[in-house]
């Protein structure tokens, strides 16, 4: 078994910062937020905080620590997302239905892994290396899960009556100036994938090559502005622009505007985290699905970027490290400062891109459990990059390939336009 | 207008009493459990105390209280139940999905109005009559609304996978031999419905004669050993002692026991009140639809009673005051003593009866919202009679008609059995 | 074994006489219209056809006429429509979906079966009296699908964007006054039930005695002048008509008028098996399900009759034998003589009434296959008397209960109007 | 306008040999088989014929021969099939529904609308070249409808209880030992997309580059025999080997083989339009979907080639010009010879390939309702190569692509295996 050095003070950091935040982004809530699920793709708070740590429970602590006792024998059963490998477990439209365990007992939960998995990371001289890589992996799945308790307490707490807010908001708005001009990338080969030292998902693995046709991008996202005379050139009543399913889905929904947009005597607002506000056309349009994005596109006589180009782009015309909104000070519209080599195109929003979710070249499914993780998921589904408002800043980069279906709007989804030339 | 005298001592204590006792049944609940809505039928436990309490609002308080200003305005739309004529409301549901107003937001709500209802009733010196039956009729629905509180919660723990108990039982099992002889009923004119002078529903009125040809009555419900016998005769997989719905119903669900039946090491359990529990063969077997009721009573060469030949026989065979169950004690199965005349008719289960819920000769539909209260609902459900161990014990009588679809059971309903002679 | 003497002629003739009117009813339709299934309670002609064959073929063939060989073994199951004891079948929803046997097939299995059974009736020196029982349900069991198939032609026909007709419709329009006087039945005692030597269902069995308090009866039925009035009234529109059910109902599918009105140009017509026809306002207005029919008596002060009373009334005020309308002339509206006694009780559409579809006192489930006729749907029904123009004539009398869930409507239904007095 | 020169006899021929071979197509039917719709994917044959009809008549007799008369104004609400741009339609679940227009009427409406065609390209001097263009997909369209005629009717005869067969096979069996061997092609750019004269569809325009890195390709398709390796090796129980998507296909639909595999008396068979038949172990597997093929190849430790990869390959290692199965002397299964540069890559099966259905670079839809021919459905769908046996011969290329949804698989359809090198 190979391992490696004692643990250092930065990933016992690292441990505690990660599993701190996950309870800092819930101290708004009310213990009831916690609990519910309205709709299937929204997982209740309090399972997200069970989760993660069951993720650390059950793939370092049972495996790797002598003597460790379950906290509770049912909680794998409850806890545990979709790990076939991992055994039975409450179907995903049941988790809103589960009352118990409280959330006193999960918050019990988190501080009886917590204790145990620091008391190992302190005390250990070594530690297998495969357990290093699940612990960085366990921190960066907890991350994704900051994103999602995000967004699914918006959606809670957005489609509740009374339209409760989760935290004044202390965003300052943007003033700059809409960007809507392009950047143009020429023809030639690219490399695609995380080449580097640090955490990355499987899925970013298998480094290889594309060659990309010469093809221009827009150095800002759709605004909400942009997207308003979208609807008020008929949009959502004209089929031409939509995909097949994309109408379908329209019709089926109604769908006249993005989610938590409402139309109040005459004008539009939009339920923020912050409450509900009249929109404010500058900032980058969200909360739209694949199908609303490329209808977008095709009304505008230009297309999505693939997540190739996307990924070229952001290499050629913005290689330094990526400058991110902070989603703590403000909910989202961070000014973003329009210099020069910062095409927003990081922590925004989550930029749909024409292209679907399927594996790299080289990309090769990881053994056991954790093999779960990515790869099964690659068909119907589609890739966004960039990152978004609700993103944990050191959770962006440039290969990260995030994914969701066509139809799914709940997160902070936005638009990126691209050309060719 | 009509008034009726100053409201007396007896009013406003019955008042305080139907209010606390609501509250009381919450007391064993987690806030969690107050809020999730497993399936349709079961509404959230935070949903019944805010439903009660707007029924006052909306009835009593509103009309007939000058410058009472609304709790919140949102409330209307939130705890409506089916109230057509009340305005647009939560679709059922959505209940579950609903975290906010939180549950000390809804006790903060029954305490407004709480004491805006008892200074109207302490202050009054005299208080319309329409506004005294619509006292009376909200309290004898937050009654109704208390037995939905247990059996909902029951519903709520009971599936949930960690099964917590709700109050520890404190039951004495009975060790009465089972009673399985009938009394018989001759041939002749009965008198059907409500002809005295306390409260009582709409759907009682309507006194009116029917013929019954002579028949009998078992003296006792249907025990869980008797049910046992059943299932292990195959009576689950034998069409023939199943109405076609019912056939259906048991394919679709795979039904092959009551509700809350576990068999756990080869020995069947039942989740209770008090936790999961060996079944005990001399209780009355309950948490079984109209499917299974008349599928046992077929197998057993019998049938079910009608409504009209149980109302009959419990005026002939049990005239005196019922004699009730009594939940505080013990979940049920409060030994129950084989006096004469003691016919388990009261406060046991809720009896399936083989008669439809329809109007009876001279019914009336009320003007107004509360018209909606039970007449809308006379088509596709089976009358039930008698009253369970969860019904509150003033709130039981031989006339009183409770109904459900066929296929449900969530209630505490149980088997009786009858057979023309 | 009891046996009867030699099959009269008169039970031959009978036998071809049946066989030979339902092919007759099929003479119109393409061989197309054998085929489709366009919802899941209108089966295909062809399978009608195929089914009632199968009947003789599984329940005397097989059983009574020794080294009788199976046409197609594969029949049993495409041709089985809900006899649990008979094995496995197609189900209902894929009768459509069969387009083998054809219909030659179809046509040549009756001649095959045909031919068994008129050489073992002509050739049988007596018949076991079980065997003579089968026969008779054989033969009305057919004369129901007559029914059936023209309810499923008219649906198949009138659903089609085409809307071909079916027969040229000859029938002379009613120029009677409409009769809307009542009449009237004093309080007492009733027998209900079959009670002669004929030919009838296990369910009209268990004859028995009702009390009835007073009613008085409309005398013919409500027209479709009088329902357009209720739908001029706002009658779809308005919750307080409609039970609960009904009011889903109407909402889910936007009902705002029987089933085949069509509004053209702002006028009203009638998709007929004769065509499309501007509503005649003085003929009864008929598919329309029970929930229609009850909200129009609600919104007239009124109520339907129970089957007791419609029984009752038929048997006071039109005691002769049924006088019917002659489907063979006119599609229906056979001009109806408004004589004393004829109180349109017969033979112009089957009358929703207030009873569910339960058992009589004394009824008894059959053995065997035949069991399942009629008693396993005896719940989450509602009682229709009096035949419609598509019944045969000789298929209707006074004790016959048709039943049928609470939202169809593609019969010829109708409404009676009734009140107590 | 633009014109062509006067119409050439081989155009005229094209037309009447494509039009009459949709209808040689049908003989072997029985006019009840024209008419269903077992499942919504497949369309009633006389669907296919009346819409293959309607093209012509909708999109160059209507626009470009003067005084057209429409051989039946409702036609268009039966026959458009997707074209929102065409008016109204019958949804698509209803095709089944509808026994008219008949099987009679369909060929009277052919017989019309290619006398008119016929007239109209023999009679005039120049015909306009988008009319032209039109004609040209119209017969495409038309041939690419004779493929589903065989799939649909091959779905409507292997799914009835007595399932009949289409035509007697008359099939040799190959004999020839299977090639496992693959073949390689090496990193670097690879055209993609059709450069030549013919016709072709809008989707296989946009020719780019694209860079591949070293790849090899199995010469033949996986086998019945290999397939039946994976049954047996518990491949349809093992969720290791199935994407997510895939995984809950095969529990919902209870999948343990290819669709119209049986297994009776423990011996395999396969329905085929010849009859059902044993296995032959020998000839490509087929009627699989996306998941079953993804499935094979990763427990087979390989994987599908891109839709890139196998035109790259087809170019490289097939260079001449398709030599296709001929469909019409043997269902498929043509034995085909091992020659080199025959890979079994066109006419046997559509091979799934690991690329979602996107547009090319340079894609870009056609103004108008043709317009909807393609472009429209490029989401959520898997890109299929080479053709099948149920392939028009002329219909076949190396740069066509045709896409499915990742869980059909009544189309015959079959698995390529690839790897990096």
């Amino acid at each position: 078994m190979e391992l490696i050095e004692r643990p250092s003070i930065q990933l016992v950091d690292s441990f505690q910062q990660v599993r701190t935040q996950s309870e800092k982004l819930c101290e708004p809530l009310q213990t009831e937020d916690f609990v519910v699920q309205p709709v299937v793709d929204v997982s209740p708070p309090k399972w997200h905080l069970g989760h993660t740590t069951w993720f650390f429970e059950t793939f370092i602590l049972q495996p790797y620590v002598k003597g460790y006792q379950l906290f509770n024998d049912s909680y794998n059963f409850v806890f545990n997302s979709y790990y076939e490998s991992v055994g039975k477990r409450v179907v995903r439209t049941d988790r809103g239905n589960l009352s118990r365990p409280t959330v006193a007992d999960v918050f019990a939960y988190r501080k009886h892994v917590d204790a145990h998995m620091l008391a190992w990371l302190e005390n250990s001289e070594s530690i297998p290396e495969r357990a290093a890589t699940l612990l960085a992996l366990g921190l960066n799945h907890e991350q994704q899960h900051q994103e999602l308790l995000l967004t699914d307490i918006k959606y809670i707490l957005g489609n509740n009556p009374l339209q409760p807010l989760y935290r004044p908001s202390a965003a300052e708005k943007s003033t700059a100036a809409n960007d809507v001009s392009f950047s143009e990338v020429q023809e030639g080969m690219h490399t695609i994938g995380y080449q580097e030292e640090g955490f990355h998902f499987d899925n970013e693995k298998g480094v290889h090559k594309v060659f990309l046709h010469p093809f221009a991008i827009r150095n800002s996202l759709v605004t909400c502005g942009e997207y308003l005379e979208f609807i008020r050139a008929g949009g959502y009543q004209n089929f031409r622009f939509w995909l097949s399913d994309g109408w379908a889905w329209v019709n089926t929904e109604k769908a006249e505007a993005p989610m938590y947009w409402h139309k109040m005597d005459g004008v539009w607002h939009q339920y923020t985290l912050g409450g509900l506000q009249p929109i404010d056309p500058s900032v980058p349009v969200t909360h739209i699905n694949y199908y609303e994005a490329e209808a977008f596109a095709r009304w505008a006589g230009l297309r999505l970027p693939t997540e190739f180009e996307w990924e070229a782009a952001s290499r050629r015309l913005s290689p330094s490290a990526p400058s991110t909104s902070n989603f703590v000070e403000s909910e989202r519209y961070h000014p973003v400062a329009q210099k020069p080599g910062n095409l927003q195109l990081f922590g925004d929003a989550w930029e749909w891109t024409q292209s679907a979710y399927l594996p790299y070249p080289y990309f090769k499914t990881e053994e056991g459990a954790v093999g779960e993780y990515n790869g099964k998921f690659m068909v119907n589904q589609m890739v966004l990059r960039g990152g978004s408002c609700a993103t944990p800043a050191n959770h962006i980069r440039a290969t990260y390939r995030n994914f969701f279906q066509a139809n799914l709007r709940w997160q902070f989804t936005g638009i990126r336009l691209a050309k060719h030339i």
